[in-house]
């Protein structure tokens, strides 16, 4: 099932896609919901956040490859965390499908892309086995971590570097029938690929980050845990438009633009 | 002005503070309201979160003693920070004025209390100037940064650290009438004086943070942003109650209880 947030004659509203059609309800997919008897054209509707969560985590480091490309250009040695300790961004940066991605007038040329799948969580949870805890997701978008590298490397935290304002593009819907070792993600810049890996070649899945995250934190329904990911990205320029794709779940497209002061 | 949030029969509102009565408003202070009929007596009522941000704010290393007394612990040199990048913390870490801290079962013995005042956001701001970034300010109220000091130094991330469940003690209200150089800190474990700082001796104050995060973040009504604390904590143990008293604010009284397991 594809659940999408959407905006259509003024009213934003929760659907299930079926075919090229959204069957609209009333609710949402956390709390419950009644089919309606209004439908939708996709193509007619404005694409929204999936959700738009309480806690916003974010794992860094998840990928052997990406660990040690990231440590190459660091000059360091690559090591791998032992652990899921896991992170987070924030709200003001999130913006949806479609949505253009404002570079900073101040940023350098070391803007990019960083392709992630997110869990979107369905149930509250606290304290859950990893062998549980998939039963507490809802279902999986996509999300882009675009991080400008020069701030990410001179300031203290990861502030402006991953969530200035419209910095983690979401979306364009959740699917619930997933298969996570089956899952591929494609980056592509303007139309060509750019990189392709495994989604599920992960040091630590999802299952167990949310495990590990329940022992302390309780998850509430509508956080969003984006799983880090892997390779490298090329330094963006203004008018490019980036496309993340997950088989089997959809694309998520922004186009990236410098602001003019 | 003094806001408050509380429930009362069964219901939660905001309200404003008139000696030991609460008149109660319909809507709120951020979006408008309007005085109601209802009173109640401040003593009756459950204190509640004066308000769940959007993005939760939260600054590091912003008093120059407490830079110094952390670095001696590490055994390192103390470095001041020469700019605001600024920090978070998680709503799912949130509990009100009077609710009990748990400090999980295999927590160490390090844990901390740190006092600190909380700018709360009124208007919605992106990129304002130092001068007038106050005016963005609805009021001030009192943060406890629980920290788990172990976990701090061993895990890649503050998540655990800072942002177990119940490590984020928060109010007990909104004071709008504030001179920020007349504050000062004062933080008790079981009534009995344990620090004492003066509040603004802060190494960039609210108004820099303010200024320098809206240049690249959106600022929303109900953002909160905790700004660090000054001197040290001794190592709290279950049982303890410990008061955030800011002069002209109001004081912020939790119990720590270490859960059985």
């Amino acid at each position: 099932m594809r659940w999408i947030r959407f905006t259509a004659g003024g009213r934003t509203a929760y659907g299930i896609i079926e075919g090229d059609q959204i069957a609209e309800v009333s609710g949402d997919p956390f709390e419950g919901y009644q089919r309606t008897a209004t439908r939708h054209a996709l193509a007619s509707v404005k694409v929204e956040l999936p959700v738009v969560p309480t806690t916003f985590y974010c794992v860094g480091l998840n990928y052997a490859q990406h660990v040690v490309l990231a440590a190459q250009k660091l000059g360091i040695e690559a090591k791998l965390p032992d652990k899921p300790d896991v992170g987070y961004r924030t709200n003001n940066a999130l913006i949806a499908h479609g949505e253009d991605v404002i570079i900073p007038a101040d940023a350098t040329d070391k803007v990019q892309y960083e392709g992630e799948l997110v869990a979107v969580i369905g149930k509250r949870c606290r304290n859950v086995s990893e062998a549980d805890a998939l039963t507490y997701v809802l279902g999986y978008t996509i999300g882009n971590d675009v991080s400008e590298r020069t701030w990410q490397r001179a300031d203290r935290t990861l502030w402006r570097a991953k969530n200035s304002d419209t910095f983690k593009p979401m979306g364009p819907w959740i699917e619930t029938d997933v298969n996570l070792d089956k899952l591929e993600t494609i980056v592509r810049v303007n139309g060509a690929e750019s990189v392709r890996f495994k989604t599920n070649d992960m040091i630590h899945g999802v299952a167990l980050y949310i495990s590990t995250i329940s022992k302390y934190c309780t998850l509430e329904p509508g956080d969003v845990l984006w799983m880090g990911t892997d390779l490298f990205s090329p330094d963006l320029k203004s008018g490019d438009t980036v496309d993340v794709e997950i088989t089997s779940i959809g694309v998520l497209s922004n186009r990236f633009l410098r602001a003019t002061a």
